[in-house]
């Protein structure tokens, strides 16, 4: 037996020895190429979100060779870590690795990738650690492991750069800088191997598109979730939540889905999943009421089972070790603890209505989540089930809804890599409207969709400027959780505030036609300006102000564009925050045009504007063409028949596909979809005329065939 | 070779498999068990620390027995990794876990200890992140592993708990907590194995000496080390720091030594460790001239050696992978690196009487430190080299003055477990005032010394508070490197500040023999409160107040004593911040007395005290025996005779051993120092007697024979 120990020591060390290896490169898609280094672990994110990819329309993409040197890039295994380096040009920007909050470059900064709830620190701990970057030069990286990845974004020097920095000396040279040049993305990855995969551009959003489309395109939201919502206080019964849909039709607000807080549950924290009996009689009823108002309801959960509930017996042998909450925590690597869940919650709320969910608390933070000395019956380790758990969850519950034909749209609260095609929107308890925004921007290089939810404002102006960011994004809602807020809180401001939300429901066409590209073309409906052609700015470097003690060694501040974004190809969105009465746009290359009046704003160019309370600053490109309904309460439904009005802006020539599909179904997974070729061309006169160039290629086609075409910019302009 | 590379895989399964281990405990000390639980790293904390044990000095602590129950006690090792857990009582509070400026009590937290630049949140990354905790109960635990441990302070609940905390509804139960109780302290470490440690008691106190004692027992600096020390301005020459010298002559301010910033060196940021020419063309002559005023200089440095440097060419093969600003890292694990070092310190400086040194940068933080994926010529990991970085260089800096039978007494910025007896204070760019002085408190639990430096202030009050503190600290220091300050900077305020700097003067011989306990006992000079026996205050939880957005989960609040501390055995400091004009003092149990007039405040009790701008508030415990010298600008200096004054205050006889030696070089170790117990008696007319009870026992000792008694407290108080 001692021999035996000794052999197997002396192997493992033979073994384990530092191992520089070589990579082999393989095109798994169109564009996208995959190495194994080292021994990958079963458990990984891609495998997670168990993502299919979308090969016809990743071979649509245009055609490209590997982006980057090949030796260039080194990978060595010790003491059980994969250590991988990657090279970085000069002016070369980074983005992704992540959903950060307040920078978009991350070139110059170290992540340690963790799911958490976001802490207020760009430094990987956020609710989306997704290991993947976009490069401003055009090619994307990701690391397909579920552990906490180190990720050196150009900060690390090695003593053999190939292009090292200039050696400067403190005490006399004023070009001397704490953080000098680095030419490499340094990555530790404590495993012993790695999945990895590099995507080719040429465009740093056709390298977006692969990452989406390998993922299965972005996710497709029901019509319904693309209207208002709004999240009822925690302990609404099914009467208070029907006065509040009385209130709402009042108020002549649009609400198309409502939230259903802990309370519906019989125990909250940890949760029963079952309906309590005091506040919710009659779930049935109560859903068929709100669906004959054409409204959905989303039930909050945490995934923790209570052990007073009917689940607790049977799950028990398929949870990890430690409690959350007193909540035992299931094991979703195992399919006897998904069939669980999905046998009760079809039963319990599929089956009756519910429309979908808000999945809390699978983020962290590590205050009350299991520990990463957890462990769990499968053998996931504790460290795997953190950075997957989103994953799984959003996967699970997704599932169970395709399998019904019925999509759903809900909350999430952590995800990762592989997340593109889930019906799920990011949010957290984080509260910073700026941060907010650049969370948006940021969300598009790593196929996640975020909110910036409103919950509460200190003033009108906040709750009013709040309101119209939230009814550009990805998800238009109100979470009263706690504070019992309606859209009418700040009476001041609710025409205001109305006026917005009646705008984001005449836009549903647009911005359901900018989904559609998420789904079939992997473009995100919301888009980091950095992924705009003809975005021209340069991040650049300010030098650091010296302070003995807020910065003493005079580091640099790096000047992101972090609070503007595009929502589809033509709309750029410029938010205002409360107390600033005026803003700058950087407008890209193109003519620019103000959606409210069509006039030319500039081009190329920062513009300073300063709006009107009631008006978030929104710009359209030249030839912009946005299809608009008039205004309702609720989004389309299956068999509507709507008016179309379309807009154009500026002077050229235009096309844009209307996509249309029944709005619930999964049946456009089988064709039954149509795009619609809305074009305007320029006439012999140097007149513009719309039309519709090319009529549905298929069905169904919710619009009135006669269009009214508004042409916004005066031809003088 | 295929079936060569089987055989390794199944073997490697097979041995890593989860292996639920019984744990052996030797008692290696009086007082000190020891367990080695799988395979300990060969780099340790305590390895690079290099510390040996005062066995004597243990072997005179009171006889204790192994303070936990063995089965309580659980590790496994799964996955490369140990999983360890201890238990936890009921009101049982965890003290120590690293150097943390925010909280004292550290049950209820997570920390992954870290070395790194203090960050404004107590998570681990700091200074000193030494993984030893102290219990109220009255033992501690160390882990001595160089690894990034993560411990989890009574967060984290097992299904199993042997205490589960009580089940709640958060929808209807207003005691809902979002952390509820947990039983035990479980800790991840990333290596297959560790060395660990628990130590008993009976009291914190014991736990604590145990601790110092088995690390050699604290250090004990040289006299001139407790005067009072000024950094210069980066770029200061020899001459402007002999301006300096004579401007604190004019001011009558006492300086024992003088900080000497980055100018010194030829290049700096990375550095050559060798003297610019221009600004100090002499330094021998230099250095003679400080000497001969008494005064020694204090050379920063940090290690990152600089290409144009005579060092370089010959520590380049010892050095890692990376750079830090251009310069190399040497491998001081390595033989080679130190010895390079030691010819080049002991030629340039040392031999020329430099006294000390300040070491910058060696705890991060991340941006420009050798990142993770650094790896080093002796096959040490970054991260090992990242968790002893500090400790190694205190270590191989110190040796070289105890070889030359000379001590010194200076700066550094990283150290972790087994520090104890090594001359370096710790300091930081961080500058809250408030948490400057709770790292003070935490410093006494993990063997390190802190300085709650002074740099700047905004106002003549905040000056004065500031310096208050850092006089009665383990180095009275005012950091001028970038601001030029001098502690004459307010005018308004210049008696004050030089009055405290005159009572510190008065006071060396407390203090001096207050860190003589911390090198013979084992009790550090500057002590937490919960040292303290009689010290009755419990860690209390209040409430939280629930708040959407700051604190949507109503996290319970932690109440600390953090704001005052002790100075020897006797001299409670409660030191005042800027902006308040009364504070509470939280008393022991037995009666305490105003340092300045002598009169009963409390016991057992807290008081509100309004002290005058010009006065810190110090209180002295019953019995309280303070040996006090005249004013003067130098600490006193070997073969000098100083009168004495002893101050008693209450009415209980007691008595202090008033320690004595040369002041300078380390023959106090071979016996040439003496102990003189000084005690106050009640004769049989119930009045207080002071006398020499037993005289010097060993020589030298620097006092005249004839001491002047003061009974500050009068008999009728």
């Amino acid at each position: 037996m001692k021999i035996f120990k000794l052999l197997i020591f002396v192997l493992s060390i033979v073994y384990q020895s530092h191992s520089q290896t070589t990579i082999q490169w393989k095109e798994q898609h169109p564009g996208i190429w995959k190495a194994i280094v080292g021994k990958p672990e079963k458990i990984t994110l891609l495998s997670a979100a168990n993502a299919k990819p979308n090969i016809n329309a990743l071979s649509n993409l245009p055609k490209t060779s590997f982006p980057l040197d090949k030796p260039d890039i080194k990978v060595e295994i010790i003491d059980h870590k994969t250590y991988l380096r990657f090279p970085l040009e000069k002016e070369e920007q980074i983005f992704g690795l992540g959903l950060n909050f307040q920078t978009v470059n991350q070139r110059g900064r170290i992540l340690n990738l963790h799911v958490d709830h976001y802490g207020g620190k760009d430094n990987g701990r956020t609710h989306a650690p997704v290991p993947f970057y976009v490069s401003s030069k055009g090619y994307g990286v990701l690391i397909d492991v579920a552990r906490y990845i180190t990720v050196y974004a150009g900060t690390a020097i090695r003593t053999d750069a190939k292009h090292p920095p200039v050696l400067r000396d403190r005490n006399t040279d004023k070009q001397w800088e704490a953080q000098p040049y680095s030419d490499a993305i340094e990555i530790l990855i404590p495993a012993e191997g790695a999945n990895i995969y590099v995507f080719g551009g040429p465009t740093p959003m056709n390298v977006v598109q692969r990452y989406n489309l390998m993922n299965g395109g972005g996710y497709l939201p029901p019509k319904w979730g693309l209207g208002f919502t709004q999240r009822v206080p925690t302990l609404y019964s099914q009467d208070d939540i029907l006065k509040e849909v009385k209130s709402f039709e009042e108020h002549h607000f649009p609400l198309d889905f409502i939230g259903v807080e802990p309370g519906w549950h019989s125990m909250a924290y940890p949760c029963t999943f079952e309906w309590d009996k005091s506040r919710f009689p009659d779930p049935k009823g109560f859903l068929q009421t709100l669906a004959q108002k054409g409204i959905s309801a989303n039930l909050w959960l945490n995934p923790f089972v209570s052990p007073v509930g009917s689940l607790y017996p049977k799950i028990k042998p398929y949870t990890g070790s430690h409690t959350v909450w007193n909540g035992i925590v299931p094991d979703f690597t195992m399919p006897q603890a998904r069939q669980l869940f999905k046998d009760h919650f079809m039963k319990h709320h599929l089956s009756i209505g519910v429309g979908g969910y808000k999945i809390d608390e699978v983020d962290g933070f590590d205050s009350w989540l299991w520990p990463d000395v957890a462990t769990f019956p499968s053998g996931t380790t504790a460290e795997q089930m953190r950075q997957t758990y989103g994953l799984m969850v959003q996967n699970m519950t997704g599932s169970w809804y395709k399998e019904i034909n019925k999509r759903t749209y809900g909350l999430v609260r952590a995800s990762n890599a592989g997340a593109s095609n889930f019906p799920y929107v990011i949010y957290n308890d984080y509260y910073s409207h700026k941060d907010f925004i650049t969370a948006l921007v940021n969300s598009s290089f790593i196929g996640v969709l975020w909110t910036p939810e409103v919950r509460a404002s200190k003033t009108a102006e906040e709750w009013v400027r709040r309101m119209q960011s939230v009814c550009f994004s990805p998800m238009a809602m109100l979470n009263a959780w706690a504070d019992g807020t309606k859209p009418w809180s700040f009476p001041e401001v609710e025409q205001a505030v109305n006026d917005v939300a009646n705008l984001r429901m005449q836009l549903l066409p647009y911005l359901y036609s900018a989904f559609a590209q998420y789904h079939f073309e992997g473009k995100p409906p919301f888009r980091a300006m950095n992924l705009v052609e003809g975005f021209g700015f340069k991040s650049t470097t300010e030098a650091g102000t010296f302070d003995a003690t807020a910065n003493p060694y005079a580091m640099t501040i790096k000047k992101d564009i972090k609070d503007q974004y595009m929502m589809g190809d033509f709309v750029l969105v410029a938010p205002m925050f409360a107390g600033e009465k005026s803003r700058d746009v950087y407008l890209p290359q193109g003519k620019w045009y103000d959606f409210y009046t069509g006039q030319l704003v500039g081009e190329n160019q920062v513009i300073k504007v300063t709006p009107a309370l009631d008006k978030i600053p929104l710009f359209v490109k030249d030839g912009g063409i946005i299809p608009m309904i008039p205004v309702r309460q609720r989004a389309p439904k299956a068999n509507e028949t709507l008016p179309l009005t379309v807009r154009h802006y500026g002077t050229a020539p235009n096309s844009l596909q209307l996509y249309d599909d029944d709005g619930t179904s999964f049946d456009y997974e089988k064709g039954q979809y149509s795009f619609t070729k809305l074009a305007v061309t320029k006439t012999t006169d140097g007149k513009l005329r719309g039309e519709i160039a090319t009529p549905p290629t298929g069905k169904p086609f919710g619009y009135t065939k006669e269009i009214k075409w508004e042409f916004m910019t005066s031809p003088t302009n």
